[in-house]
């Protein structure tokens, strides 16, 4: 049986366990995941087409999923096709009539309907506009419990993807010196993601310097200045290998540290370390992120280490659960997430590392092979 | 009286004129256009927060907005801040009272509530679950009409954002032989344009080759192949200036191009020029569709234009109108759209071109400046 096949079945068993008749999903991640459409990279400007809010698909226990999609997305945006039927809306289509008709077959007169928690506002209009009397609700939690709990098959790509970056800021890792500009770093890593199998960024690539005189925040991801000596170039990026993420982290350091840099720099790594020593199954999302915290709090930094630790990652690169206070959930063997700790001091110091790591029956494995000892040239 | 408020006072009259007593907008374009709060740049993998459905800002008729976003926006996201009161959620806030005591600050008793149709659907049932009685509308009829007219201010942005792929395309075309791969040409243009200004690309950049022996349809927009003489290598990319965007198209051919291209190559041109010609205000989108698309079908190859003529353009790539058969909207001064037509023919041939327009009061002006004469090398 194919993974997607396997992955329908268990999502049928979760809509019947939650009273869930009928799924809609729009084009994005959870589709891709139960049925390989790929989504397509996102646009800073929105790409549109006519009756847009149509496109995704309908599913329901026991069938297979129907397809809705506008002309243009069949026509020039499937190259790998799509398994399964489609109802195209052309764009001369009456759309609400296709839609509802689709919607329809599937199941006539659904009592309760689970939409994807990031499908459009308009399409929930017209979901609700035909059937009034539906109760509609997220399907995140029918979703997230199947996909974080990664299969064998989705932990190797996730490490080809970790080991990608780790491979890139390795080849590039000598050009990270004074004058060079924040840019031409983050074109040079976008550029070798893609050359190496990556479809592009799994998010928008940072590299920022920070230190003393430099009048810089973690909120300005990328300049097009020229690296300045007594700064810490902080990394951040990740790859997708066939749908897969990563997202890693690291600080390299121009000229020679100031004792401060070398304190908060190992400060950091024993955080990450001490993150890690606290993944088992059993443990909370909340524990990994309170042992990783509390290195850095009893380090005297706790002001300036300023995010949760980290998230669970894959197709996404942010999946529940997250690595931070307020998630209780309990760490089963499987869930990918990351422990990225950090210190950014205005002005004075800033130091990240961040790496994938496994909950495995035994504990933890990290994904990531590059090795987190300091470096300053 | 800043652009900003002169858009939210007109926003205003528009919901009184529909009825519409309040409004909810998540941080995208819409957003940004009315109150200047900067989109992300989109990722790939989808990056997610606690509570994240929150994340947008409540409007009512002669009230500032009121923002809603999770403490990682307000800490990380927002280098140049925001021009109002934000209601900021921390990971361990309650965030649906949060955020449904901000909606009842704003609006306590909603009759219509409009809202950005690619809200998230998280955000609309939470919406629906505070005001059942609340009837719900999409937010671009109300939107759509302001941010499709632009100012002269708009309209320069667009135009730098045009003359800067212009000379991009300019830069790097003789580079473009045999050998060369249509990745290395995309990230060059990439990095150029965010060298040159651009925040980044306004949609994935797409370079793709067709020829005859090339076994490749426009669906693939970039491979890691290395180019072939006899082959139209076809462009797609748009920067982004101070948010708004340009989406600019040629083709350059490899080698002697056979008589196909060259009669293709011209009537392509042709069949934006007679786009071109059809704009004055009076004229419909659809107009401009058929005349361009009228010189392709007599010159034999409707079949393989496959796409609309065009779209409007500004803070989005793809805005309404749409110059495409279906859409009757009335062109006006201020409109600004490009006019695209393509042949794509797998195997045979593929020309593209694309610029961007703007319905003058006396008539068309073009914003590129990139010659459409055939060029070969």
């Amino acid at each position: 049986m194919s993974e997607n096949r396997q992955r329908l079945e268990r999502l049928w068993q979760a809509m019947d366990a939650h009273g869930v008749d009928l799924m809609f999903l729009p084009p994005q991640t959870d589709l891709e995941y139960l049925t390989g459409l790929r989504r397509r990279v996102p646009a800073y400007g929105n790409i549109g087409y006519t009756s847009n809010w149509v496109a995704g698909a309908f599913i329901a226990p026991g069938q297979q999923p129907l397809f809705v999609l506008p002309r243009m997305i069949t026509e020039f945006d499937l190259p790998e096709g799509v398994d399964g039927e489609i109802v195209t809306v052309s764009e001369t289509d009456d759309a609400v009539s296709l839609f509802t008709a689709a919607m329809d077959r599937v199941s006539p007169h659904p009592k309760k309907l689970a939409i994807g928690e990031r499908a459009w506002a308009d399409t929930v209009l017209q979901l609700r506009a035909h059937r009034p009397d539906t109760e509609v609700v997220s399907a995140t939690p029918l979703i997230n419990p199947l996909r974080r709990i990664k299969s064998a098959a989705e932990l190797e790509l996730m490490r080809q993807a970790a080991v990608l970056v780790d491979t890139v800021l390795g080849d590039i890792s000598s050009t990270v010196v004074a004058g060079i500009t924040e840019l031409e770093l983050a074109s040079e890593i976008d550029y070798r993601m893609r050359k190496t199998g990556s479809i592009g960024a799994s998010f928008d690539t940072g590299v920022w310097s920070m230190g003393p005189g430099v009048d810089r925040d973690a909120t300005v991801r990328i300049s097009n200045q020229p690296l300045k000596p007594g700064s810490g170039v902080s990394f951040d990026f990740g790859s997708v290998i066939d749908g897969y993420c990563s997202d890693f982290g690291r600080t390299i350091h121009i000229g020679d540290p100031n004792d401060e840099y070398e304190r908060v720099y190992e400060m950091v790594m024993a955080a990450q370390a001490a993150g890690a020593a606290a993944v088992r199954p059993g443990a909370t999302a909340a524990d990994v992120h309170r042992a990783t915290r509390a290195v850095i709090v009893e380090g005297g930094y706790g002001d300036w280490f300023r995010h949760r630790t980290g998230h669970c990652i894959g197709k996404d690169v942010h999946e529940l659960p997250y690595i931070s206070e307020e998630d209780n959930t309990v760490l089963e063997p499987g869930m990918a997430f990351t422990i990225e700790p950090s210190v950014f001091w205005p002005g004075r110091v800033g130091v990240r590392v961040e790496d994938i790591f496994v909950c495995t029956e035994g504990g933890v494995m990290r994904l990531n092979e590059y090795p987190t000892t300091l470096v300053a040239h």
